[in-house]
């Protein structure tokens, strides 16, 4: 389906963001219809966050525009809406490999350009960054204005709100623009969703910029008026003031995100007057200008790669089902035996696969928003109750609830089941995705029980033991993607905490191998097979507690012990080295390694690609077996038994 | 300074809190003024948290003489003003043992009674757990009504924001009372602060309750007009509400929090009337009743023993300066000698010792209120500006900000500056100050540098040692409470990073110790040196980089190497077993122990008695020693050099 490129006259003379400043207004707003027309072009041939882009294409354009950027910090939250941000500031050339591997991340990245000052991917973080560059300028940092870029979404998590407070107690000059599109990734959740939308309700949009006091005077004469009684009407009589005039700031809005002159106009009014902390609150359709996107229940948040006339993704190769969908439906059929089981996910129903027990069981089913500190704590006060929470996060936003996960869940041993979305490497989304760290961070608090699916039969098995474990809090982890297309079982069997499984039995070198990465050890063992090399393959399935009985027998019958997880040092290696050294085990000899992964980050690429960039191929695995078990290549002497 | 215990005639007759159910009004306030002479007489023997438990006198006979305890779920936030509570609830034959060895817990504990159904210390849960119980009651399970009571410090709290944003999109019934001292630990910071400042001014507290609509024809008439009027002045007149009632609370007060016919009218209007979220808003005086506390700059937060009629507290003994102040004092000499040195604290200035810079450098030292999450982000965009940002929180509340330090600190390499006080186990404090966990999620990130210092004087190179270190993040941690003595250096010296020292040289047994455990090591290795075996001592200064040729040295020269820490397994003991597997050095046999925190809570006690519950005195390191180093004793053979 390749398709000719958009013709882009305008865009074709943009350099980078200084060349937007000589244009003429009114030429600005056809560049941004450019600038559409080249996002969906790209887009459709890499895949990628189509809607947030498309959502932000004037806004991209105005900012440049009016901002004396690089210099100035643009601060894109989530940064998965810079695609058009990206064509603007000297990487047109390559949008084509957005995502890809060795191409441009599909976020901001700091390493990429000095146009991305502060790069992202968890979403919240904008303000507080912005802050930090706008305290740099007032001590003689050579930077200009900071500008902050943030969803509606993004906004109600709590990082948002602290950094809010914070720059509106400070009032240094600051700008948070607030893209208001009335939907983060699912459909909005939350108090602060239903303030906005009350905000806006009160006038039509389209028809008048409504202006904080200050600014109109800045104002082309005809806007002024309007802009008074709009303000007026949305911020109430009083001047008792919105949320953000409460925390300090200055409020301007809402205005058109979509309409060039009331961008240009507001962005220069804020510039020019602006002396503390402004919030701009600008209102932009997610997928605005295709069609396709703006008809999509997800307004095209993240798409495949597509046909651009018809807005067709590219299906999948069909194949295993998902871990998500199997995990999704798993909780369902526990939630339908037991009415007890509940489930808690922070703006990522679909994501995680809760919404599948949410179609059946709704009011079961609860969805916080992007709230993962709130949401743990949510679901340790539930198990309190007497429920049985299952909190479905991904590992690397779990990271955002670390300190509930310690505090309210494992100190006091409440039984929440954490259910571990995208668990190791996971593609285009990159390094800032991966979820490298939980097993060390999970299985180093007192009273945690972790689990890892070596397929997706496995996942049923763990959320089944999951469902029936009240001791404590247990968490199981499973990586992004399709299955190995492993049958799955009628119904999930409840697992022996802390005992793994042999899957094939050798005599030279045993694997032991924690999660996903199973399969990858079935293969280097069977390459290792005919080199006369004869491999134990055994799955742990718990890093904690440790199957102990397995693993001294690994140990007492091998010449050899290779640990195989999809994470960081600091993991499940970590924990078996731990306990054999407590054994003694070390003593007189024991060959042992650590496959996990290494110390750097890895860009985005496939997942396989990212694994062979991580040294953990099947093949990679085979010949770190054959440096400890070929006689002569090693130093190994025979175990004696400890 | 033994004194006599108060006559406490009313308290006498109280077993639980049914007995408040059944004493008429006027008496419940004498009750309260004989508990507040119970806890003055009992933290003056315990030391404790003083002020913030005599603030919440009157509001806790108030809530136990109008709800159904413990049916219904009270959760207090932070849990360092439960002291009157804990009296109240059973246990005040114990309170006495107040944060004492084997004594009741200063926080709120589930183990210690079903009065504390969810326990807390670290600050902001209390909303999100009170909201999971009242889930749990609306699907039947066996609670009843669930009433959070949160400071204005911890309210500020992203955690918080979320909880309150969740709660009013959820609209089930639910009490938050807001205990509004105006003050958290420090002075108030931030916005909501002058928020909540505001809100209050407008009315006198003393004179009238001013209550929401829908409870005011529940209250006394003589209250009903007043409550009205107080309420408009307060919200304003157009119904546009306060910032609780924008997330969908009902918002009742502001009413005076030591006024028990006030508190009790409204716990009780709103126990009868509410459908939904209520937040009551209650004003207390932090140290309420006890002229000392009042009148002390921190309003009493936390007390050493005193003698309760001056409140003279007990000196410490003098001695070593404390690591904190160390801290303080090298941070404030290396921004006197580097402008671009800034500091970030998270309501902690004195806690963190960044006071002391604060005295003379106001403007460079920022206090974000409890937002640990925004410190580190805000510190990350500090530091992206130019400037070297240190950024002074606990282990225990780095969690909270442990997604910050991954994405926005590490994985984009910003040098950020992190210096982590109370590492290791903390004392009085408890399970839920510990900072075991440290180590092991900062060591695990690609590109972090983390140290440990061994005593203060090492505290002070390592200051120096962090500021100038731009290449990417470094972490040094070090211990609650005093130094051991160490001559302090006129200047901190910049430490070659990744390099150790060693300490003591033996030939036996090689001790590698990480941060301030290493004197117990150097007393151990005394001990053992009469039995005839010679023990090295190395000080590892570097988790990471590890000094892997002073490792490698270490294990070629000793018959055994001891890894010690003050952390859990996962940390400093994890990284040198992951680099010895690495090289190979376990196949031909290496005796290797790690000694660190065990895997379970260790409940407080004096940091030694801590360390001695956790097996890890220099005679538990000692005795570790002796079972690898004595030939007969153990299965050691000599290494043969790896």
């Amino acid at each position: 389906m390749t398709q000719e490129t958009p013709k882009t006259p305008l865009l074709d003379r943009i350099a980078g963001p200084s060349d937007l400043r000589q244009m003429p207004d009114d030429k600005l707003a056809l560049l941004a219809d450019e600038l559409r027309a080249e996002v969906i072009s790209a887009v459709s041939e890499t895949g990628g966050h189509l809607g947030s882009s498309l959502g932000v294409v004037e806004l991209s354009v105005a900012i440049h525009a009016v901002f004396n950027t690089p210099m100035d910090k643009l601060v894109w939250d989530v940064g998965h809406q810079c695609y058009p941000h990206k064509i603007l500031t000297g990487r047109r050339d390559r949008i084509r490999t957005l995502r890809q591997k060795d191409g441009l991340s599909g976020f901001t990245k700091r390493s990429e350009s000095q146009h991305d000052p502060f790069g992202a991917a968890h979403s919240s973080t904008s303000i507080s960054a912005a802050l930090g560059f706008a305290v740099g300028r007032d001590m003689g940092q050579a930077t200009g204005d900071a500008i902050a870029v943030i969803g509606d979404g993004a906004i109600s998590a709590g990082m948002a709100y602290e950094a809010l407070n914070n720059a509106g107690a400070e009032g240094r000059r600051l700008f948070v623009i607030l893209n208001d599109n009335e939907m983060s990734i699912a459909p909005p959740v939350g108090a602060m969703s239903s303030y906005l939308s009350r905000m806006y309700a009160s006038e039509p949009l389209a028809r008048v910029a409504s202006l904080a006091e200050g600014f109109e005077a800045a104002l082309p004469a005809p806007m002024r008026d309007g802009a008074r009684r709009a303000r007026q009407l949305v911020t109430g009589l009083t001047g008792s003031g919105t949320l953000f005039e409460e925390l300090g700031f200055q409020y301007v809005g809402p205005i058109d995100g979509h309409d060039m002159g009331q961008l240009l106009a507001v962005l220069r009014a804020a510039r020019t007057r602006a002396t503390g902390p402004v919030l701009i609150h600008c209102c932009t359709v997610k997928g605005k200008g295709y069609a396709p996107a703006e008809d999509a229940a997800d307004k095209g948040h993240g798409v495949s790669k597509f046909d651009p006339m018809t807005g067709a993704q590219a299906k999948s190769s069909g194949g295993a089902p998902s871990y998500t969908s199997v995990f999704g439906q798993a909780l369902t059929d526990e939630a339908a035996r037991d009415e007890r089981v509940v489930a808690v996910t922070a703006a990522m129903p679909d994501g995680t696969g809760v919404s599948k027990m949410a179609e059946r069981f709704p009011g079961r089913v609860f969805d916080v928003g992007i709230a993962e500190q709130h949401a743990v704590t949510f679901a340790a006060g539930m198990a309190a109750s007497g429920l049985r929470p299952f909190c479905a996060i991904y590992s690397t936003f779990l990271q955002r609830a670390y300190d509930q996960v310690v505090h309210d869940v494992a100190l006091q041993g409440l039984p929440v089941r954490f259910a571990i979305d995208r668990a190791g490497l996971v593609g285009a989304d990159g390094a800032t995705h991966a979820g490298a760290f939980d097993i060390g961070y999970l299985s180093n608090l007192p009273g945690m029980t972790v689990m890892a699916a070596s397929d997706e039969a496995e996942l049923v098995h763990m959320v089944a033991t999951a469902a029936a474990h009240d001791a404590g809090p247990i968490a199981f982890r499973y990586p992004r993607g399709a299955g190995t297309g492993a049958a799955l079982p009628e119904r999930g069997r409840v697992l022996e905490i802390g005992k793994g499984r042999v899957v094939e039995e050798g005599s030279d070198v045993a694997i032991l191998s924690f999660g996903a990465h199973l399969f990858e050890c079935q293969v280097a063992a069977d390459m290792l097979v005919e080199e006369g090399i004869s491999v134990t393959v055994a799955d742990a399935r718990f890093a904690k507690p440790l199957d102990t009985d397995l693993l001294m027998q690994l140990v007492r019958h091998h010449r050899a012990l290779i640990t195989v997880e999809q994470g960081v040092m600091g993991g499940f290696g970590s924990i078996v080295m731990h306990e054999l050294a407590a054994r003694g085990a070390f003593d007189r000899g024991l060959a042992i390694r650590n496959i996990c992964l290494p110390d750097r980050y890895i860009d985005q690429a496939s997942p396989a690609q990212m694994y062979a960039d991580a040294g953990m191929t099947a093949g990679d695995i085979a010949e770190t077996i054959r440096q400890v078990a070929v006689p002569g290549q090693a130093q190994v002497v025979p175990l004696r038994g400890v």
